[in-house]
């Protein structure tokens, strides 16, 4: 638990029994409305459904004997309600309902602050994506140096990721998370025919929607939302890991910023550890550890479980927890990253020849046929491979070349920030979509 | 592989070469229309993509060695085409594209099997919600009877988790599979300025929208489907775990429906095992267990993943191939499903009055209070489980009850199908909705 | 965080600082017995490694940024020490000695508390297989009866596999957790050539046996750990399921021993749930949670993973925590269970007379064949299920069976408590195991 | 399935149904010398358990209806045993005793395989240990460079790791593989007294141990074979991505073998793909996602699990197959690896200072103390950085520097073959352990 963490605050012990007070304090002015019960004795409920009355601990302990969380605290509400109020504590409700509820509210409220969170990510990236659209750099497929790309490239595919997952999470937000009111077995038998009109009260008062069925064991719903944090840990931890292999004493191509005290080596002095990748990506694999959990927990048993749903209470904060801090080191990382177009374009002469090697074949191609080009340029790879000479050395040597492409071709097909395809265009569509998506939301 | 699952066909190692032959195919046709290429070359190509032509197990050999089963493919294809062909065999591309666009084929085909199967279920469970929507049985939390519901309610809740995933798929196969085309990093640099053209008319061709930019290591995609399919999978398990449940001996509540053969114990020739169900529980463990490896090998490095990546392979596959065989035996389980309604209002007698006595104690409410209320009703449930005799009988002795309630009073306190709340209107509520739904989607 | 629970006190923040701080002080007694140091520097150092001098939530802050939480604190520990000691805080070591030996003292503890409860609830389990070993039940396959067992039989088999658990953690602890000390990259090059000795007196301090190897980044040995955790979370698990099982309302074999306040529900005064040995399933899913999680992070980086690593910081904790209350509910449940041997005896009688339906057509066996007597037998069954009529009466009646048995031997055939085969000797076999394995245990 | 894999060939369905035949013709083997049958009868058994006399689909078809593949196995046995055999095909039997001792006989012979496959690597790694003990290179810790390490440390290192886990498996081979022989519910009942002579026999004619008791639904051995399998999987996976990165287009101190076909881009005609270790890590990540699903499915519900069980009959070979696949590509990557010591020493100069820091901060700190030494390199390593001038350089001109150290001094600090520390001794050891443990399993 470490309050610099939204998700150490929203998904904290406290915060729970806070949102069940929030649940049972609306529920009494629900019943109110409903009239059910009288004005004064849902304030009877409502100002002892105060966190700070409250023995975080003592609930945390008596919860393990009695089941939930629920049931110590709705016993402590009775006991310290007024008289005329304690008959009305928690009516109808069920422990699950209180629980289920409060934990639709932590879930709301994290996901708002994932998709704050994802959101900067996204405009940074697509500064990155702007400022270094022409800062050309080596293309990798598996770890080896493929064919030019651009630094900008790379951003706005991170921000394309980052986008889709606003997206995702704000249609979760508003979809996936209702209201849980059902009674001891989902029938709310004990409020007779005012029920369906205190539970939409009860939304109403709670900002939530009220589904057509409770849902104390189809679990889809939670289950969802859990799914999408997953992806958006597996989003951030594929950013976090461009920018840990970029940071590579021998790669340089970027550098976390420096903060007081940030990634310094106890052992050693000098190190410019990427600290926030990173932790970023040891959080989104305990994120990510979540998800299973949660989905294997599902099939709960006839109308409530037993095992799966209890698995949930510690489950779904621990997913929502790691996936906002690794949100946050992401951010941080991408931020404050340190960019250095030198050494990207550097690199570009590492390696046998194989970043110019298509581009080479493809100038060939259209005057020896593909097979024949392709003959070619591997013979020279490996030649100037074998020979330990840089492969635009062995090229331009190579009689076979020079029949076929003049000097002016050839450096052509040599130069990396000729042969970078779409590129722009493609950076283009990232941000422009980026944009559209921004002005979508402020409408 | 089992050719009467869907998912087994769809996702065979001859079901994904063909759909990688069908890109190369639309990728010559698209190259044809765009000029690069005479519709003859692309004749030439087109005629050699035919499944029947290659053997299977070859690649697949040769894939091991090669990384990849494309690059073993395209050579073979290469090797086959006409002359004049030959040349422009996988023009522009990159493994990688043809490989995830054929996964992203197979994926629209399994998707869609999948929604038809769910469907299929979810018209099968409305059918129980609406015959047995008056056939009470035991709610039960944590296995033990809580307070009286009907099957109706239990299916009407089948059929809304069942609801919920079909929509959530079918919007998954509608956004999330794009087609994969960006050359060997991703940049399009072999196609030169007519690569967006030709993206256009690939996509065209497979009917595959053109995403703003590939995806090569931007897998949040077909995570996001592979996701989804737990929770489907979660779904599932969850109506196979209840039917496995009231199938009990002890129990006896349903019964997969008799076919030949089936369930069938080799040791006992009597026994009527719940088969369907508990393959839908072994298969959605299976394709859970698929989320979290395509969650995890998100993080691809670079332009394209070195493990990463080559795990989708299979693990996408799985998770479809589970999924869908779950899918499978939930539909023949709930559809055959053998319901007893004499069955479960027999149980509704068992155990020590808990089911009737939530009812009880809110008849009493009215009269003695919350507190009080409960006292009385938690004495009298003590009791009968004391002295072992029926609860009925205990409270009907008592004296406080007498008091309070008179015998009309309190035979409908006693009565399950007169505390059964709002289940009617629930029902009613995921019918309308699965019709609506419906509707919606033949308009 | 729960300090009734062993673990949640084990892998507090505050005690894996304590245990770094152990680290820290027996490095100084080291290095002192090696004479690096004087013994009054040591002690310089060792009188400020105490937890109660440092401020956990500052530290943790701290952590964050520095990358590890050695690092601030050793950085605190220097800035504490007398002027004379300051240069040897931590001399030699790098941040993962101390933090990774820090977890193994951890999971020291961690193992001997675990073991101490899994043995307990095996001796429970063997006293409930000796005073059951003749309390005839059915046993289910499929959760449909099959053939009579005994409670102490299914006593036995709980008892077995704790046996094995208790074992293979006892190994363990013995081989796995050994001690970490390597400096900056696994060489000991800041200790020059007193580095062997003084990693032997280290080892000494901290009763820890000195691996050939340092294994910043051969995570193995914790990996086994806490897969061996998730095995006993499963062994604890599947107990806990037999539990919820039997408990269930229309079961009722067993009960979970009533304690003040436990398993009340809110809502439903007369509720008695099987709450441990709910937790104890809840628990048990949230450690196997944790197993893929470690695996997964074990392909940790050249010489210090980024990531995998520092995922393993919550990820071993969290295994051990979950473990910890997952077996001490299941050591409440099985301690305290209510067994109902007539209730066993009851439920012989349910069911279409699956039960005794092996044993009458063994019976028949000799007399007809095995097709033969199956065949009659299976008509039996269906007869019983169509007609509603107990099997029993059916056997009675029939010409078949009364011609090739007679009475006597029919009764024999009928009886459970006839039908038990080898029960008694197995459960012998496992009283006498685990009677072996302690007293091997005491020598 | 691609035979070029052991585990693909051991664990197919045509050798899991041949390890059921054999299964039951040890049974009639056994109940032949038990005198329950002549020898003629079982005979006419053993004469039919021949893998070619059955059609593998239509057994798989109707596996899927019955249940359980032996039950159609065992029906087709009887329907083709002689007339007088055929009353004892599977006597006494269940099908979950005829699977998981075939599973049990399918296991030992993985291990044996995986064994096989790991001492492979574990030589070659031995191998690569010596010939590069002082093959000097960058000791990495989260991708930065250090201090100096010798590439011989870290295939020792990788020796270690591959020695213990063929310690483990060979463990688990000889003592978590044994019988499984229960009948219906785990009494042996339809066998009468002779029961355990039988399952003795059973266990001599499979040479597999037979346990105290039946574990139908006690997994924990499996479960740990396959917990194991993850670790295993882990370690592989480590060396593996070790290798990718040290074959890093930039940091080029490792390539993998070249052979036929192997690892050619179809695009990019010149690159040498890292492979193997790319395979291994893919495998590796799916081998890991078998164990949550074996371990989540082990708490089997009674005598026999609904879903648990069934989920294991793909999980499991599942994990094998993997297993086994990445530890061949791992073998055939270390064996065949391409090592470039040169490379390797061209690395130590990259980096701003990074790597001799701690050597110089510790050959200063004897004349000025630690807190000033690392103040003054840290200095140093700011002001190389930021003048972009070599550590070396600046190191070399600074006065502080100069004052403290001649230049004798100075050179052996910055010198990374003389900052090796224990290198040696570690290499010793783990090659020392390496033979013993060979030769203790000679004897």
């Amino acid at each position: 638990m470490n309050p610099e963490f939204d998700g150490d605050r929203i998904f904290s012990a406290a915060a729970h029994i806070d949102c069940i007070l929030r649940f049972e304090a609306a529920l009494a002015r629900a019943l109110a409305r409903a009239g059910v019960m009288s004005s004064e004795t849902a304030e009877g409920i409502e100002q002892i459904c105060r966190i700070e009355l409250f023995n975080i601990d003592d609930l945390q302990r008596d919860a393990i004997h009695a089941g939930t969380i629920a049931t110590p605290l709705v016993q402590q509400l009775i006991s310290r309600a007024p008289k005329a109020s304690r008959l009305y504590v928690h009516w109808g409700a069920t422990s699950q309902d209180a629980i289920d509820t409060a934990l639709v509210l932590q879930m709301r409220t994290g996901l708002d602050a994932l998709v704050a969170d994802l959101h900067e990510t996204a405009d940074a990236s697509a500064a990155l994506a702007e400022t270094h659209r022409r800062s050309v750099m080596p293309g990798r497929t598996l770890l080896q140096q493929a064919v030019p790309i651009t630094f900008g490239l790379k951003a706005a595919r991170w921000l394309g990721a980052l986008a889709r997952q606003t997206q995702a999470l704000r249609t979760l937000r508003r979809e996936a998370l209702v209201l849980q009111f059902g009674g001891a077995a989902g029938t709310l038998a004990a409020l007779g025919d005012v029920a369906p009109e205190i539970a939409r009260l009860l939304g109403e008062e709670l900002d939530l929607p009220v589904p057509d069925l409770p849902w104390h064991a189809e679990r889809d719903r939670p289950a969802t939302v859990v799914a999408a944090l997953g992806v958006t840990a597996g989003v951030v931890a594929k950013i976090a890991t461009d920018i840990v292999l970029m940071a590579q004493t021998e790669v340089a191509e970027v550098a976390e910023g420096l903060a007081v005290g940030k990634g310094i080596s106890s052992a050693m002095p000098h190190k410019r550890n990427p600290v926030d990748a990173t932790n970023a990506i040891a959080a989104a694999r305990l994120a990510i550890g979540a998800v299973p959990v949660v989905l294997s927990a599902m099939p709960q048993e006839h109308e409530r479980g037993a095992g799966g749903w209890q698995a949930e209470w510690t489950a779904i904060p621990d997913a929502f927890r790691h996936t906002l801090r690794a949100a946050a080191h992401a951010r941080s990382a991408v931020a404050g990253l340190d960019v250095r177009p030198d050494q990207m374009r550097a690199n570009l002469d590492r390696g046998a020849g194989a970043l110019m090697a298509e581009s080479l074949a493809t100038a060939l191609t259209g005057r020896v046929g593909r097979p024949e080009a392709q003959r070619i340029v591997m013979d020279l790879v490996e030649s100037a491979f074998r020979h330990q000479i840089p492969f635009r050395e062995a090229v331009s040597k190579d009689p076979a070349i020079t029949e076929w492409l003049n000097p002016e071709a050839l450096a052509r097909a040599l130069d990396p920030a000729a042969y970078l395809g779409s590129t722009n265009l493609l950076i283009d569509r990232a941000l422009r979509s980026w944009r559209d998506l921004n002005q979508a939301d402020q409408r």
